[in-house]
């Protein structure tokens, strides 16, 4: 499997500097490219190593300045979104080396009242309950488990050992990790008065819409009545908890680590980073970014808000308040300071008084 | 399945207010009310949604003062605690509708030595070890495994794909959710002279009382010796860590996310929000409560203590001092104002000065 | 199972402090000791125990200084470091009671292709897929995954429900606990021209070096391109995030919940707290440690250090502003009370002024 450069602009629409018949054969990091593999530069921090590079191709934005040149065997494509395009022919590359899995396994469990679509993959030791649906083009690798009356989209991967409760309904074109729970019961109890808790049962599912990418061990509680939803586009990384009653709107993202409470209503097109927590029963409007580690305690109206803190409020704000936490023991000296002359100010006055 | 205002009204000893005869056949939340569906409303925070709400039911509290009427179609049961009731009719409802696993698929894995209780569900590809006791009503979804000499009380919903190792015991009454891994080595490694670790042998177990419900995807670590005991009642949300040779004391509840270190003893009745990190070798008291993200890194000894902050001290001092970091730009602002005006009037006391 | 405390002092090259002759069959802790258990006191917290425990034979530093005596009937055994020889006692005694799981069980998926070892364990509904080789000696539990072309070297325990992606490639004597998923996609997508995002297909794998122990559902994301590197001798706890790209330095230890963005370089002999973020693309210098709940924004370059705070930075300041944020409610009064006393000073030296 070989590409030259005059194939690979021809694929993203990019222009050629360099050599177009040169001709590549596997992919790399830009710092460490070899001869004959193809690389990409769209973040500036790795600017300085487009200089060294041994990659043979390396994309890069139409914008990009460059400070000397690169060496002889480096050819650039320029196109508009280095990135994107880069992943366009990852994408390429990966569709050309990968081996489709398709049939099903025996050792597998499905259910009599289940169905099945076309060309389907079901690995050994998967669990399809009773009366699930499963579209066209699925895979569902091995110990993985479909709870009764489930439904999974077309074209969706479920990989190895994710479990999915029965009632949830998940969307085409989806793709889900190991160990992510889908539908596990949301953390409900009353307090009675035997000063124990009673269960409050959880009645409703999920309802993940298409396009959604969910990572490693993340879990999405079912909801106590009606549902939990995830729409369409949206993309959750590993080991998040989104509570019961939660809908995440559409192609926001979510850094690993993060937790949303209960009832949390989260706006489309929003960012947000790591290990961030969301208290229940808020609204996050459109848009809005949330840095690593901040917890919201309070719902964001303002489309577009940038937050930082725990509690979180404006980015700017917070960073400068951060700037003052770190001279917390100057401004502690700075004010005995005052204090002191203060007093030696008062008897200087007194000293001065008029007689 | 119907039911009417006045069957309800027994059920929970309540009042009605309108017309006993109206008849309920689903769930609705008081927000997304349709006619002939019951709701509630417990939080304050909802209770502009009573007054135009469609649901034929609605369960409130004794105390709720009404501002206006609401609407003709809505009948109310007033109750000592409505959440608590509506959570008895849900438990109700879902006893009518759910359908209850039964029997022993084929494609599970029993060693001939386990014992297995009456009426018990062992799905496919549940693996159960040697010398396993299982009680009766025991609930064993697929691909779950339970290993050699653990025992699992009656009653108790272990779903698929939780993963109990050997010599754990648990209770009556529990239910652990997907990816639930309970009594993997505890985190101990002791430094040696190659500069590397030497692994501490974790010989103990872990011991689960009675009425223990645990979420997806929380890992409750073995003892390094004796045993990692969560007592009766404890409630615990998704992805939480619990380390080897805790202790969780009855009716203690921890919101997802958290993380307990090793050998850490927490009482009973304490309320432990989400993200929250207590390090290892503490002792909490009972009824203490700690806000989501704090860090808490020492002994809490007064019972009823609620703290935050990392490191985490009393709530309200934490609260003031927050407001206080907000305002640390403009506290340098005032500073430096003060330094300003002192210096200025440094000169005119000069100037003042006697002859 | 009997051993005398001349045999231990033998094994552990100890000097004995007591009767030689006594024997224990036991492991207790301190604080909980019994008469014929063996114990270890390392940590000075709870020296206050040594005087009164019932354990026959204590394991203690050769420079514990005592303040009286202990129980006649418990005898010490002075060593160079108490928790590395317990943890040798501990081993020893382990190794004398486990027993060993060998064999493959029925209802196991081994590829045809597959190659495996010698000795191995392979638990009913484990999945080994195509071209998987299998060291010597490896133990994999039941309800395991381990994906086409992996490599799992000789010695590695592989726990119930582990998940290992294909391609991957595992180290000897490594450890992994249940729920562990090594190689899912790494979270990358590039927003398009759509307003959404194009994955990032992730091509690479996952190297795991020997010696490593990974904890119950922690996740290490594949690389896009080339391979996430876990390098010998690290130990990571339960429910890390590793992302994709990532590099962690050999001997590094890592406490549970903590979150590693994409293509940061960890060094070697670090330790890092539980639920710490880093982001991505840093580089953390050898032996750097990291206190709990950090978020670590910027690259680490000095040897060494030892960071707190989000942004992190020297523990040692960080603890004189944490100082300060608990004094600003008395730093606002104490600001607010200068500017008073400013004013009546600007008033004195008003009346004061010369004429």
């Amino acid at each position: 499997m070989e590409f030259s450069a005059s194939q690979i602009a021809e694929l993203l629409n990019g222009r050629i500097e360099g050599n177009p018949e040169v001709k590549v054969n596997k992919l790399s990091k830009i710092e460490e490219g070899e001869l004959h593999s193809i690389s990409f530069l769209a973040n500036p921090a790795y600017q300085e190593f487009i200089y060294d590079t041994d990659a043979s191709i390396v994309i890069v934005n139409n914008d990009l300045e460059l400070e000397r040149p690169v060496k002889e065997t480096c050819t650039l494509i320029r196109v508009e979104n280095a990135y994107e395009c880069f992943a366009k022919v990852l994408e390429t590359y990966s569709q050309a080396k990968s081996i489709e899995k398709v049939g099903i396994e025996s050792n597998s469990h499905i259910a009599k009242t289940a169905t099945l679509g076309e060309n389907i993959y079901v690995g050994a030791f998967a669990y399809i309950g009773e009366n699930v649906k499963i579209g066209n083009n699925v895979k569902i690798y091995p110990n993985s488990f479909i709870g009764d009356n489930a439904i999974v989209g077309d074209n969706t991967i479920v990989n190895a050992g994710v479990k999915i409760y029965h009632e949830c309904v998940v969307g085409a074109h989806c793709t889900f990790h190991s160990g992510v729970v889908i539908g596990g019961d949301g953390f409900g109890f009353a307090p009675n008065k035997e000063n124990d808790y009673t269960k409050i049962p959880q009645l409703g599912n999920v309802i993940i819409e298409d396009h959604v990418e969910i990572g490693a061990n993340t879990c999405i509680d079912r909801a106590t009545m009606g549902s939990t939803i995830i729409k369409k586009g949206v993309k959750l990384d590993n080991l998040i908890q989104i509570g019961h009653n939660v809908v995440v709107g559409e192609n926001t993202v979510i850094v690993s680590q993060t937790g949303v409470a209960g009832s949390t209503k989260i706006g489309k097109n929003c960012l947000i980073g790591g290990q961030v927590g969301i208290v229940g029963h808020l609204t996050i409007a459109d848009g809005v970014k949330i840095a690593a580690q901040s917890g919201v305690g309070h719902s964001i109206t303002e489309e577009g808000k940038v937050v930082q803190g725990s509690p979180a409020y404006a980015m700017g704000e917070y960073k400068r308040s951060y700037v003052g936490f770190r001279k917390l023991p100057e401004i502690l000296e700075r004010l005995a300071e005052l204090e002191k002359q203060i007093k030696v100010i008062d008897i200087k006055i007194w000293e001065n008084r008029k007689p």
